[in-house]
Order: C-alpha cells, then sequence, then structure tokens
C-alpha cells in the first residue's frame, strides 16, 4: 500500500471490489464493472451556470431554496423537465414491475420527486466508481420499492443498471433482484428489505463518516465530508429495530444523517389506522431528532428542496422528513390502496395511468432530454471524485501518518504482520474465561487495526468488551472507539452492518450475551447475506453461566447459527483457541463471525493453538498410531476441558485416544478431505462429542454410531458447577460412552 | 364441564393447574401448591373500617389520595408500618442475594415502595389461588429485579415463595430461580429477564382482559375486570419490542394497563447518559400513553398512590408512570450505581446498608407487625374471589351460553367434538397453496373454539389469517378476532405469550413469514420456555416464494426451532397435514406450534391424514414388502410432492419404495421405539431426504449413508420454479441419490 499514490486509490478500491466478486452468490456475469478509465477524466469544472440554473424557477423563495438544495452538482432541471424526470423514474418502475409480473409499484410512484431530487441535485457520487470513499451513501431501508432506486441508478449513469437489466428484474441471476442487495448491483450501499434494517444500516453509515471525520479531518482539509441520506417507510417506523437505532442516532447527534419518511399511510393490510395511529414526529422529536414535514410529497418539489436545506442547517441532530406523499400515484385506480403496494398494475392500469400521466412512451423509454440532463452526472462525479483525490493528495503530503491509517481503512487492506499482534498461551498461563481472553485480543487488535471499533448492549463489563486506550464515541467525543449501544441487541447489529458496509478497513465488533442473538438474529442474517465481516462477541455461551438461569441460557444458538449460511460460527477453548478465533474473524472480511465466549474460567489446554483454529477441527493430544485410535472424543470450548480429561482416564485404562478440537464446523468444512481423513478417519466410527448444546446436528460429526453428549432441554437457575454435574455435561459421562463404543 | 357448578370453578382451575404441573421442567418436588381448603374460606365482610383505614396519614390530601388507591383492598398500613414494610422488602433481596452470593438487588431496593403498594394497597389476588380467574395481573418486566417479586409474594402468603424459597434463591431446583419464571413459581404470571418482553407480555394481558370483557360482560354484571401492572426499568425502554408493544397498546387503547418505569437512570454500562438520553415521556406520548412523573420513588408513597388513582381515571389510554427511583436505595456506598445492579452486596455494605436503614433484624426476618398487616390478605384474598364466584353464579343463571364458553376459555377444557370441525381433503380436491388451507383451518377452528384469536404482522393478505366471520380487534370493537399488529413481529410473539398466559383457554395464533421469525425469536423462545401454546402462522417456507430473493427467503430456519427444546415445528405437505399440523397445535397448550406453510400450489397427496401428523413421521405409499423396502424417500411440506413424483419413476423401474412424509421430528421422537422402526427400519439405510432448507440436520434422519437434499446456501430472487430447478430441488435429483444408494 505504501507505493500507492494517492490519485489512483480510488482505482484500487474499485479494482478491489472487482476482484473480491467471487463470492458465494455471485456469478461471475451478475456483476460485470466495466473498469472506467480514469486516466481520461479531466478536472473540468462544472458546467453550471448560476444563470442557467435559476432560470426555471417559479418564486424568488423557491429560487433561494434550490439554490441551497442544488449547490453540491451540476445543472438543474427546469420543472417540465422535473417532472419528465419523475415520471420517467416511475414508468421505468411501473414497466419493469409489469414485465416480471411481480414487484412493488407503489413506493417508487410515490417516492419519485424525493428519490429525483436526491439523485440529481443533491447527491454527490460517481457512477463510474460506486466505491468512491467519500460519495454520499444512500439506503432504502423501505427496500421493496428498489425500482427506485435501480431506475436512479439507471439514470445516474451507474453501469450496473442498464436497460436489460431492467428488463430482467427479479428474474434468474441478474442484477436487479428483487430487493436491493449491494453483493450483486454496485451502487446499492447495503441489503435491504426486510423492514427496519434499512435505517438502522444508515445510523451505522453516519456513525461511521463522524467517527472517521473526526478521527481524520484537519482544519486545513476535511478530507471525509459526506451525508447519508435514507428513505424509510411506515413499515420501518413501526420495527422495534428502527426506534432503537434512531434513538441511538439522535443520542449521537448524526447531524449529517438526514431521513426521508414516505408517509404515504398505506401498509399490506390497508390503511396505517388499523394497526399504526401513533404520532411519528412526537416520538422521534422525543428521540432528539429535528422533524421537519413536506406535506406535498407528490408535487412539492421545493418543500423537499427546502427541508433538505433546513435538515443541513441542524448540525447537531439526525432529521426526519416526514414526506406525505399517495402510494402509487398517477395510477387513477389504485393509488393511495394497498393494492398497488406489491402487485404489478396490470395492463389496462398501466395504460390507464400513462394516459393519467399524460406519458405516451413505450414501455423503458427514456425521453431524450431526461437522459441528456442526466447525462451530466457521469462527468460531475469523475469531476467530484478527481477533487477529492486531489485534495486526497494534498492531504497524503500533509498527513503522511494519518493518510495512511485512512488507506487502510478505505481500501480494506491489513497492515502488515498485523497478526503478531494476538496473544499466545502455554499451558502454564493460569486458567482464564475466554471472555477474558477475547478482550485481550481485542485491545491487541485495536492497537494494529485502524478501522477496529465495537462495543456491547449495556454488558461491557460482563462482555469484556472494553478498549482500554480509548473513550467512549459520543456526541461530541466522535473520535473514540467504544461504542455504547444501550439495551439494543437489534439496533446494534444493524448499525454495525453498516459500519462494515461504509469501508473495506472499518471492522465492527458488538457484544452480548450468546442467548440475546435471538434479538438480533435479523440483523445477523443480513450480516451474513450480505458479507458483513461483522464481529460478534458473545459471552455468557452455555449453561455454565449459571445462576441467571434458562431465559439466559443458550442451547440451542450454536446449532442456529451452524446452520446458517456464510457465518463463521466459533467456540474457542482457551487462550491460543480465542487468539485464533479472532485471526479466523479478521481475515474474513466478508463472512460474520460469531465467537461463542465462555463466563467460567477455563484452563490453558496443551496442544490448542491458533493455527489449529484455522482449521476448524484438529488434533490436541492423541495417544494412538497409524490413524486409528479406539475413540475419539470431540469437544468444543469450554467442553474441550472435559472432552481431555476423560481421554486421561481412558488412556490410564490402556485406551488410545484422540481429542479434537471442534472449534468452527465452517472452517473444518473447507480443509481438503486428505485434513479431515486426518482428523476423523472414516474407518473410526467410536466417537463422542461433548458440548453444552443441544445435540442436534452432531451426527454429521459422530455418525450413526458415534454419541453425541450435550443438553436437549432448556438449562435451570444453580452456579454452574452444579448445572454441569446435573446436565451430565461430566467427564465420566464421556468415559462412560466411549467405553460403550470401544 | 357442563356438570360444574360456579364456585369451584376456582377449585377446578386450581386442580387442573397443579396436575398440569408435570411439565418437562418441573421436578415434582418444585411446585408443590397445597391446595386450599375451600370450603372452610367465608365470604365475611372486609375487616378494614374508614376510620382505621385513615388514622396514620399525614395530611387531607393525602387521605383522599389513599382513600382512593387502597378502594380494593383491607386494613392499610400507617406510615411507619408501611416504611417497615418497604424495608422488609429491601431487606428480604439483599439477604437472599447474599446468602445466594448472585442476582440482583439494586432493583427490589428503589422499587419497593411502588411494590408494597401495589401488593399491600392496590392490587386484588388471592395468594391460596394464585390462578383466579378476575385477579389483577403484575409483570415484572425488568426481571432481574426478581427478588421484589419473590418478597411481595411471600409477604402477600403465596404458599410458593416460603422463608426457605428465599433461602434457595437460584440455587437448584428452588421455586426462585434467578429470573421470574411462570413455570417454576405460581403468582409468577409470565417468564421475564430477557428485557423488554414482559412490558410486551403486559400487553397481551391487558389485550385479553378488554377482550373478554368486551364480549361476556353484561350491563347487570362486569364478570371481567382487573387491571395489569407492570414495572419495566431503562432496559426495557431501550429493547425496540417495548416501543412495538407499547405503540399497539397506545393504538388500542389499553386502559387497564398501568406502567411503573422504574427510572433510576442506572444500566449495566453505568449512567443511562452513555447511551440513554431520548425523552421517554415525549415518545409514550407519541404512542399515545397518559404519562405520569412521580418525581419521589423513594418515599414518596402518596405520588405514587395519587399517580395510580389518575391512571385509573384514564379510561381510554394505558398509562406510563415514570418512577424516579434510587437503584440500591439504602445502601449507603452502592446506591445509585451499577455496582448495585447485578452483585451481592458484600457482607460489610449489608452491614452499613441495615445500619443505614435502622433494621437491626437478622436475615430473612419479618417483623411481626409487618406480618401481621400483610396476613390479611390471605383472608382478603379468598373473599374477592368468593365474591367473585358468586357473582359469576349470577351470570351463570342468566347467561348460560356465555358462561359456558367463559368456563372454557377460564379452563382452557377444549369442546368436545372440537376435532370434527378440522375440514379433509381428497387427492381429487384442487391443489392448493397450505397458506391457503391454513386459512380454511383458521376459520373453521374459530367457530368451535372460544378463545381463538388471532392475526398478522401487515401481511394478512399474504399469510391469509383473516377470520371472515369476525371484524377486527380496535379500540372501539374489543369484542372482534382478528388482530392487526403492524409490522412488529417481535411484539406480536411476546404480545401472544401473554394472551396465552392469561387464560388457559386463550389460544392466540400470529402470522409472518418464515423468514421473519428471526425477528421474534426471543419471543417465541419465551413460548416455548414458558410454555406457552401460541400458534405461530408462519408462511412463504421457503425459496417457494420466488422473486422477493433471499432476504425472504428462509434457509436455516426449520434447522434453527427443530434444535430449540419445547417447539413444535410442523411442515405440513397439503390440506389433511395442514389440518393435522392445527390438530397437534391446539392439543399441545404448553408447547408453542410452529406451522411453514408455502406460497405455492401444492397437490393433494394420496397417502397423508390427520392421524398421519399425529405421528410426525408416517408412511404415505410403499410397493414393498416386509417393512425392507430399497430405498425410503422422505420428505416435508412443499417437497414430500417431490419425494412422491421420485418415487414414483422409481418404481416404475422396479424399486420397491416407501415415501415417509417428515412432518414434525418432535412429534415422530415421541413415538414408541417400535412404530419407528416400522417407518424407517434400522436396517434400511437406503435413504433420501429432500425438503427445500439446509440439510443441517438430516443426518439425525438419513444416517450416515443416506443422502440428503436441500440447499445450503442463500436463496435468490426468481420465479419459484426456476428456483427448484437451479438449486437442484427436483425428483430427477431425488431419483438419482436414490439409485446411487440401491
Amino acid at each position: 500500500m505504501a507505493s500507492t499514490s494517492s490519485l489512483n486509490l480510488s482505482q484500487a478500491l474499485l479494482a478491489r471490489a472487482i476482484s473480491s466478486n467471487g463470492s458465494t452468490h455471485s456469478s461471475d456475469h451478475r456483476v460485470s464493472l466495466s473498469a472506467p478509465s480514469f486516466s481520461g477524466l479531466k478536472l473540468t469544472t462544472l458546467r453550471s451556470s448560476a444563470s442557467r440554473r435559476f432560470l426555471p424557477t417559479r418564486s424568488n423563495q423557491s429560487l433561494r431554496v434550490r439554490a441551497a438544495a442544488v449547490q453540491t452538482v451540476g445543472t438543474a432541471a427546469d420543472t417540465s423537465l422535473v417532472e419528465k424526470s419523475i415520471n420517467t423514474i416511475r414508468f421505468l418502475a411501473v414497466d419493469s414491475v409489469e414485465k416480471a409480473n411481480s414487484g412493488h409499484p407503489g413506493l417508487p410512484m410515490g417516492c419519485a420527486p424525493m428519490g429525483h431530487i436526491l439523485y440529481d441535485e443533491v447527491m454527490r457520487y460517481n457512477p463510474k466508481n460506486p466505491y468512491w470513499f467519500n460519495r454520499d451513501r444512500f439506503v432504502l431501508s423501505a427496500g421493496h420499492g428498489c425500482m427506485l432506486q435501480y431506475a436512479l441508478l439507471h439514470l445516474a449513469g451507474y453501469d450496473s443498471v442498464q436497460e436489460d437489466d431492467l428488463k430482467n428484474f427479479r428474474q434468474w441471476q441478474s442484477r436487479t433482484p428483487g430487493h436491493p442487495e449491494n453483493f450483486e448491483t454496485p451502487g446499492v450501499e447495503v441489503t435491504t428489505g426486510p423492514l427496519g434494517q434499512g435505517i438502522a444500516n444508515a445510523v451505522g453509515l453516519a456513525l461511521a463518516e463522524k467517527h472517521l471525520a473526526a478521527r481524520f479531518n484537519k482544519p486545513d482539509n476535511e478530507i471525509i465530508d459526506h451525508y447519508t441520506y435514507c428513505i424509510l417507510g411506515d413499515g420501518c417506523q413501526m420495527e422495534g429495530v428502527a426506534n432503537e437505532a434512531c434513538s441511538l442516532a439522535g443520542h449521537w447527534g448524526l447531524g449529517k444523517l438526514i431521513a426521508f419518511y414516505d408517509d404515504n399511510h398505506i401498509s399490506i393490510d390497508g390503511d396505517t389506522e388499523i394497526a399504526f395511529t401513533e404520532n411519528v414526529d412526537e416520538r422521534f422529536k422525543g428521540l432528539g431528532w429535528h422533524v421537519i414535514w413536506v406535506k406535498n410529497g407528490n408535487t412539492g418539489y421545493d418543500e423537499i428542496r427546502a427541508a433538505i436545506k433546513e435538515a443541513k442547517a441542524v448540525k447537531d441532530k439526525p432529521t426526519l422528513i416526514k414526506v406525505t406523499t399517495t402510494i402509487g400515484y398517477g395510477s387513477p385506480n389504485k393509488a393511495n390502496s394497498y393494492s398497488v403496494h406489491g402487485s404489478a398494475l396490470g395492463a389496462k392500469e398501466v395504460d390507464a395511468t400513462r394516459e393519467n400521466l399524460a406519458w405516451p412512451h413505450e414501455p423503458f423509454h427514456v425521453p431524450e432530454d431526461v437522459k441528456g440532463h442526466w447525462s451530466q452526472h457521469v462527468q460531475q462525479g469523475a469531476s467530484l471524485e478527481a477533487e477529492w483525490n486531489a485534495k486526497f493528495a494534498e492531504y497524503e503530503k500533509k498527513y503522511k501518518e494519518e493518510a495512511a491509517e485512512l488507506k487502510l481503512i478505505i481500501t480494506g487492506e491489513l497492515p502488515t504482520e498485523w497478526e503478531k499482534a494476538l496473544p499466545t498461551y502455554t499451558p502454564e498461563n493460569p486458567a482464564d474465561a475466554t471472555r477474558n481472553l477475547s478482550q485481550q485480543n481485542l485491545n491487541a487488535l485495536v492497537k494494529v487495526l485502524p478501522g477496529f471499533l465495537g462495543g456491547s448492549a449495556d454488558l461491557a463489563s460482563s462482555n469484556m468488551t472494553l478498549l482500554k486506550m480509548y473513550g467512549n464515541f459520543q456526541k461530541d467525543t466522535p473520535e473514540e472507539r467504544n461504542l455504547r449501544f444501550g439495551v439494543r441487541e437489534h439496533g446494534m447489529g444493524a448499525i454495525c452492518n453498516g459500519i462494515a458496509h461504509h469501508s473495506p478497513g472499518l471492522i465492527p465488533y458488538c457484544a452480548t450475551f450468546f442467548v440475546f442473538t435471538d434479538y438480533m438474529r435479523a440483523a445477523i442474517r443480513i450480516s451474513a447475506l450480505s458479507q458483513a465481516g461483522v464481529i460478534y462477541v458473545m459471552t455468557h455461551d452455555s449453561i455454565g453461566l449459571g445462576e441467571d438461569g434458562p431465559t439466559h441460557q443458550p442451547i440451542e444458538h450454536l446449532a442456529s447459527f451452524r446452520a446458517m449460511p456464510n457465518v463463521l460460527m466459533l467456540r474457542p477453548a482457551d487462550g491460543n483457541e480465542t487468539a485464533g478465533a479472532y485471526r479466523a474473524a479478521i481475515l474474513n472480511r466478508k463472512t460474520p463471525s460469531i465467537l461463542a465466549l465462555s463466563r467460567q474460567k477455563l484452563p490453558q489446554l496443551p496442544g490448542t493453538s491458533i493455527e489449529g483454529v484455522e482449521k476448524g477441527g484438529y488434533i490436541i493430544s492423541d495417544n494412538s498410531s497409524g490413524n486409528n485410535p479406539d475413540v475419539i472424543l470431540i469437544g468444543t470450548g469450554s467442553e474441550l476441558e472435559i472432552a481431555a480429561k476423560a481421554a486421561d482416564e481412558l488412556r490410564k485404562a490402556g485406551k488410545a485416544v484422540r481429542v479434537v478440537s471442534f472449534v468452527s464446523w465452517e472452517l473444518f468444512d473447507k480443509q481438503s478431505d486428505a485434513y479431515k481423513e486426518s482428523v476423523l478417519p472414516a474407518a473410526v466410527s467410536a466417537r463422542v462429542s461433548i458440548e453444552a448444546g443441544t445435540t442436534f446436528g452432531w451426527e454429521r460429526i459422530v455418525g450413526s454410531k458415534g454419541k453425541a453428549i450435550g443438553i436437549d432441554q432448556f438449562g435451570a437457575s444453580a452456579p454452574a458447577g452444579k448445572l454441569y454435574n446435573e446436565f451430565g455435561l461430566t467427564p465420566e459421562a464421556v468415559v462412560a460412552a466411549a467405553n460403550e463404543l470401544c
């Protein structure tokens, strides 16, 4: 990285994004970004002129408003062209849904005005490099309305959404799937659809900007300076995760977060009157937001512009712009009803809508003047990025060290030899809880990884997640790296997804008790699906937590995450394995990792290693020869010690016993057949596993003839040792099972 | 039931509660309710007299206030006795936590005043029959403070919490576990601890009261008339589920829900300033609640009383009483800090606290005057219940039909021959989606089950959950049975837990897309743990939903619930199996059921039956003899059809093929070994399973030599048929796998 010049930083990032495309879910032809020729771009001045810009406005007042709103980009359109552009967006959505005979036309039709103003007049982005670092971020939290976003990306000149892509909406391997997916469509920042997630992601994106700006900006060079915009609907507003995240956004004073609430009074079940009559404005004021109401979101373009201007002027609070719209605006018979929410309009109603909005064009048609107007964004975007690159070059000259750090965050490259920071242990080191060993790792990693930050959902002192070198990220101390999420697990996970998707080198971790992954499972699934390498630090991982009882004791959770695609579920047994788990987590930037950690002390076991963890399952001790032990004992986490103790007993009785640590099923699964056979030889069917969780799934490892020891009922409230004995998680039980098998 | 007289309705219910005690988690000696002798109770008038009641008050104003607050129960204590009682509560908590060296003393010390006033002056209950139907309900949403509740139950005379139980706090098989558990401790209404759940349960309890009152009360006989009280803390306030449920409570106008917000400014991470600075009052006003602030919750007893009086006077809104308290009140060195939240005070600080509060008594001591005062509640409770029984006798005389229905709701008995309402199908019936077949069942069941009610999280028309005979449960139409939850899955689940725990005969169902169980998993786990027989109607259960794409397509969800204890996970394949799934769900009142239902049409298969579903796994077709087929094909839900088609092909090729429907693993697991062998003979290792979900866990069924066909990655956005082909979920794949094995 040291040799990367500032001008080609973006190119490096773009190339990286393209090369990292070989993920589980993206087939080659699904994303075919053509790398732009940066050398061809010139730092031309923007084409706009004051006289042209203001020509078409209707009043002096709106003149002033628009002047402010459009300050960041080029030539504004006159009102008739604005309306034409908005109708273009509406019909691209209508036509795509119609062709797919599936999708959600209602939102794009209602939100087209705010969408147009955002992408044409307000937002700063470079369509030919969707990964330009200092771009404004946009999140469509109401993800079902994705045709709005696809239409905007199409008009703005993103290569990812071309006319053919619109025509392939919701089809196999298209770049325009049924909900926005960042891993399919460059230009989409995060994966949305499950309601409420997107606004929480937006909070994470805005947090990332505020944090990085505080760390890296200089009085003479504000190298980080972008807004985060979001559109959310009534459904998002009802979801608890949205309230959690918005409460934090207010607390943190995320002034550059501007959320548009598409207030259309319609959800799938009909008018929101039947289930949603709260006063959203009042709630958001209570949450510490600035609230603006645009009463005419359908045609009140200047109202929208004025609201954005006002929002930008409020620097210490996030802003909610409630925009009252008509769902399905333009459809004469279906607008303002749930029937336009999630189905194609039907040929007849499409015709009626064309007539109603005076739109004589063929499906998918973009009028030439609209096309011409939007075409400015390619050059403008290139200019914006080039200007920023020049600014970065200045920055780099003057602030060499900071620039080097920032580059790591921008590109996601890991510093050389970062792994040397990981602590190692010998059996002579004192017994300790893996949650404490985790804290040693967190504090070691934060010293070498500039993008490492995180925190707990009000359990920092139980999860052991405080970064001792740093203070708390707060409204007035945003440069700090300890995040304090309060008791908001779901919001925490979704915010971390936003942080992870802000920059490849931001590595967020978050923590709670393992059982409370139930609260945030929807966010964890989005991490997995959207390839966000969030690190979930989950302590109190079994009945070993003791007296708090069954409400706090995870039973089914290990299995439930082993069953989830693209998750690294790690359950380290001691210090070396905890370090190995963090190593795996840091290296897997497109896979979330979940570390299940103990509350109780565990010994440093002979034979464990960071390298072993890399394999997922490995031998920690063996007194057999010829890869043919009498019995294989398999343990994870806190039960590996029990397996080791049982092995001692069995060996005393003359058995040849292998002990295998099975710290991560997913990592083991990636190993070669030869390696797997070297650990779990097919010929040895005498296998006993022990894990303080459900036995569900363990047949895969121990086979039909093996025996899985676990706990297939809820736990109980009592001291941990008592529980282990009563539920039969003991060396004696392992010895007995082994003796039955060999 | 027809012969049950009104007076012994309570006895029947109590007996039922005792007999149903043989649940998974309660050992015999854990709950040993001694059945009270009802014949010995007399309908004596309450012992209070106006002159005695008002003697000890301090001012005319407080006189009036208290007169209102204590209107429902007997003799009020004078202020010094009130203080003594409050300190008794505090020290019972302190001493229990100290003896266990584990637990949370801070909340009980701070909330003792409101706890005392509620249980001694306000609430109507019968300690000798915790299941008396018309009791006021109390929920400690901040469940970690359970010693508050145990101390109150102890003082009030509940048999479930005696001195020995306090001394066994948090010990193996005690009735005083680390968080309140309804299945361990009669007098505890719901299981709390995971924050935010309790307040949502309270919304469900209050909804149940409002609904039943609207259906059964008569102008001359208000047979249902109780309040629901709840204490929640800062942690609960931060959780999204609480906001979801409270938004609904406001929408529904649950005027008899009164929640105390223990505003102590401390959570585990320290002062709430670090993560929770929103204006809660304003948010709750926005949610449609009446909000009162008691500024001195530590000693402002009359303030608390006045607030309750005011709350009761507001009949169209729920009330939040924000009570500002000091966590750990009385502890000179630890009060008002997080250190008193979740650990024993330590001997030295206990001594200091005793000195500070002038409490010279031994641990666990209840002063005689306090004991004497509280002893009135046994007789008062008996009187309250006896009065109500007399009222019910009147009701029964006059409103025979309604009384019979209400009795079923109170006792949980199912009407005779209810099962005859379930629809059955033949292969000649048209193909249909199981979500539609589910709706036929819902509408059939609501006709015969008086306590059946439910709804969807804004997907009624997709989940197909509307009860056609009924309107919407709303503020002004609470007698209706369609619940409209809005897009609030988590709140929905937790509210349904509350409804289920209100009365044994209330059977709530709730619905969303199967993938969104991720949003409500914490509530589903509480259903399972607390033995709430909620029915989860989960449609769109696989990639078969098509174009909405991977954010909406469940992959790991079947496995994740099969791994959860005490859940019936059901995936019916057609009409008969859907009816069978509902039959199992209705019969298992102490186990939540999750029905995974298809969006797409499925044929009515030959061989399926309601009786088959009862067994969990059963043979739907077989051309082998001697229990020795060449291969066993196993399918669930929408893939059973694929297995059947593959069998046809294989049979044409001369194979002896058995097809097994594996609709519920848990029900199959309960069958005899002989039955299991008759379906899956150990000698037949050639087994192929097919299910449109993860293969994780299927080794248990197909064995090491079998083959599980499924989908171990995220889905995609495309038409359903395309997805089935692309992901290899086809008869051809099953035939190929079978041919490899036999």
